[in-house]
């Protein structure tokens, strides 16, 4: 990597050549704005230049240059990587995918072929003009780039039971560390010739590789769904509540929202949320016709068993997006609290009651507030540590609070990501998760496909 | 890799003295049935011995002796293999999984632990006795191995709606070439941490690792299906009804037979098959109440609005089980005709109807009969190609119709395997498919976790 003295050095002028004009950007006040994503890395560095891309071919003619250079290059969808996973380092070329809109839709074969800029919900919303439905529903699916998406493996709401990013890409093109450009997979819905080299590029973060095009499979739409939402005095409660519905049926959504949350979110939103209430689910069945209703029935069920102070469902589905939006405005509300540190352990389900009772006993033994929302029905949740970044001691006990959740998730035999990736917050954990040998292993293939470390270095490993 | 003299000079006493008695077998006439897999490859080798392990570390064990003595390593599930995936090689350890079945089923996670030496067959009946569902569904299911079933990222007939292995496989301990135990995800439904090292070892047919052990996910079990057949006069009338059914409904089983393995099940099973029939297609909703009778209703009007013949629908499980059943009974019926060679090629799904005319045209041209049938809802079909053994000139023919047929599906952006893996008999044409770079990176990885080349040697590449 280039120290600062040495990026001075480097002359762009043969890129700008081999380019458009205006793809490159040089200006410090645009660049400034690309230093960081929304993580907000301090250590983040300064970019040498910001360029975006339109097509493959530029990508390719970028990395031959950074290769030939030594220039590292960090690839950015929308900047919404809450890990870490796009955040400069100095000297660096940011490589933003932003332009790189092109989109078909394929109704005959169900499929969607994107470029990675685009937003997750326009991706939804070309799927649905077909009366077709792309699945995968991060938070933060109206600013999230699908490209982001699919290097982090995404999840999102309706993963509990529609899978995550990886079960829906069939294939893409992927611009290697040489510059080489290379197709896997494709249209057909079922390949096994050689080795699983698409799903090994989903969740990648940027190490392997940039991938410039992805065939997305689409399904049928979602049937309509019913809410049902349930109020409960504890954290303890609902997330029992959580496990009573899952060993019965696999609903199409279960969210979890703390007190914190539901009061960050009501001063937001003023909603009408119960403000006293410890916890709340959010749960929906689309199983069609009588299913459906017995699958309500298990909901409510599980939820007054286990002590809901207050149950209530709804076919409605403007009233159903309202309380699923709700859910989803949760990070942006706790953020008005302070700043955060952003947590995505996730455990095998059973475990889900002790990983939030543990977070709770980790915010007192801190003395830090953590608000914990979940994609409860995957067990994958998101403990929000509130933080004032102006008082150091606080700070200092929330990134012990941060570490210690992750290591709790650990020893519940979880992961310190569900859906975010590790990118450079997490990746002090990453070892006590999956082991030296697995480590190894990682480091072993990513310098086979990125022998001079030019890929997003400090990103996982 | 050894040569028959120099295997001679193998020592197995220091192996023999760390496994238990018995698991080393060398009895040539025991591993004369070892030598070939259902491809039945006439090249197929002499392995040192078999080995029949019961744990990771009796593999672990023979993983290390073999790296030691540069002996190759032919991993074997139950032999299933119709691509010569567990071929053996003059010299190697010819290492069956068949004794490696342990299995234990985690209702609250709803996953199953499993050993790689089980059956399919197994492993849905302990789910079943839970009340869960293991949904991926090779033809093979009672006589293939989860093992191999993972190591080719097999499909089957419920993948249309449901998904293939990948898509259950959450987590797997692999013993990799230098003798290390690796564990990779977990029970639980998310993990974007690091690597997705689980999918890569998914489908490596034995390349990359040796698997001992898969935590696979479990579904609540399936509804009750309605099963809709109908016969039609051609193939590519048949064929179009595939494309009316799947341009409007996700049907949970689609299957096709045409005139030749039709008569050959007839002729095995005696159930009343029409004879005269050009095709058969048997399709299934398992859709819950209305939901499901309008998807029957799309199903009986798409074969009508083909020219299908007679059309019948039956909500009577074993009904529903008979006409599957005697679609899994195709290649073993079609294997009475003569000797096989078995395609397993899929194409994007528009392109269903010209690979079955062009089927038809390379039979033609090459004087053979081809049987086809199909798992038509994912654009996966079965080409049988029937010669006589002993006819060198008809084998000649088939064996060029084997290459055409793939040609063909490369042609129209498809497969060379669509649920069997590549193998020995196949990997020719793996460079057609996926292009020079795509087999360099393959060749990468490879060298990268079994730089000695014992695990599997002359499989994929």
């Amino acid at each position: 990597m280039h120290t600062s003295t040495e990026i001075g050095s480097v002359d762009l002028a043969d890129l700008r050549a081999d380019l458009p004009d205006q793809m490159i950007v040089t200006d410090p006040d645009i660049l400034a704005g690309y230093r960081q994503d929304r993580a907000f890395d301090p250590t983040a560095g300064t970019p040498l230049a910001l360029i975006r891309p339109t097509t493959t071919e530029h990508v390719q003619t970028v990395v031959r240059w950074c290769a030939a250079h030594r220039v590292p290059i960090i690839t950015r969808g929308a900047g919404t990587s809450l890990s870490g996973g796009s955040t400069a380092v100095d000297g660096a070329v940011m490589l933003s995918t932003e332009k790189m809109r092109e989109m078909s839709i394929d109704t005959a074969t169900r499929t969607a072929v994107v470029q990675p800029g685009l937003f997750n919900a326009e991706v939804k919303a070309a799927a649905a003009a077909h009366d077709l439905w792309y699945p995968p529903d991060p938070s933060s699916f109206e600013i999230c780039s699908i490209g982001g998406n699919v290097a982090t493996n995404a999840g999102g709401l309706c993963c509990v039971k529609y899978g995550v990013t990886t079960d829906y890409v069939l294939g893409m093109q992927v611009v290697l560390a040489d510059g080489r450009a290379i197709r896997l997979g494709g249209k057909q819905l079922k390949d096994s010739a050689g080795l699983s080299l698409t799903k090994l590029f989903v969740g990648s973060e940027g190490l392997l590789g940039i991938i410039t095009e992805v065939t997305l499979r689409l399904l049928p739409p979602q049937a309509s769904a019913c809410t049902v939402v349930g109020t409960f005095s504890s954290v303890h409660s609902a997330s029992e509540a959580v496990l009573a519905i899952t060993a019965r049926i696999r609903p199409a959504m279960l969210e979890f929202m703390d007190k914190v949350s539901i009061n960050a979110v009501e001063d937001m939103l003023r909603m009408g949320l119960d403000r006293d209430a410890g916890a709340l689910l959010v749960a929906q069945s689309d199983a069609p016709g009588p299913a459906g209703v017995a699958e309500v029935e298990i909901i409510r069920e599980a939820f007054e068993s286990c002590g809901a102070a207050e149950v209530f469902d709804t076919t409605d589905a403007a009233e159903g997006e309202a309380f699923t939006a709700a859910r989803r405005a949760a990070i942006p509300a706790v953020e008005k609290l302070g700043s955060l540190l952003l947590e995505d352990v996730g455990v095998p389900l059973p475990a889900l009651p002790a990983l939030i009772d543990g977070v709770g006993r980790i915010a007192n033994d801190n003395a830090v507030m953590i608000s914990v929302i979940a994609h409860a029905g995957d067990g994958n949740t998101h403990p929000l540590i509130v933080f004032d970044p102006d008082d150091a001691d606080e700070h200092d006990r929330a990134q012990k609070a941060f570490g210690q959740v992750m290591d709790l998730a650990i020893s519940l035999g979880g992961t310190i990501t569900g859906e975010h990736g590790v990118g450079r917050l997490k990746k002090g954990w990453l070892p006590d998760q999956v082991g030296p040998d697995v480590m190894e292993l990682t480091a072993a293939i990513k310098a086979t496909l990125d022998p001079d470390g030019l890929l997003n270095p400090g990103v996982i490993l």
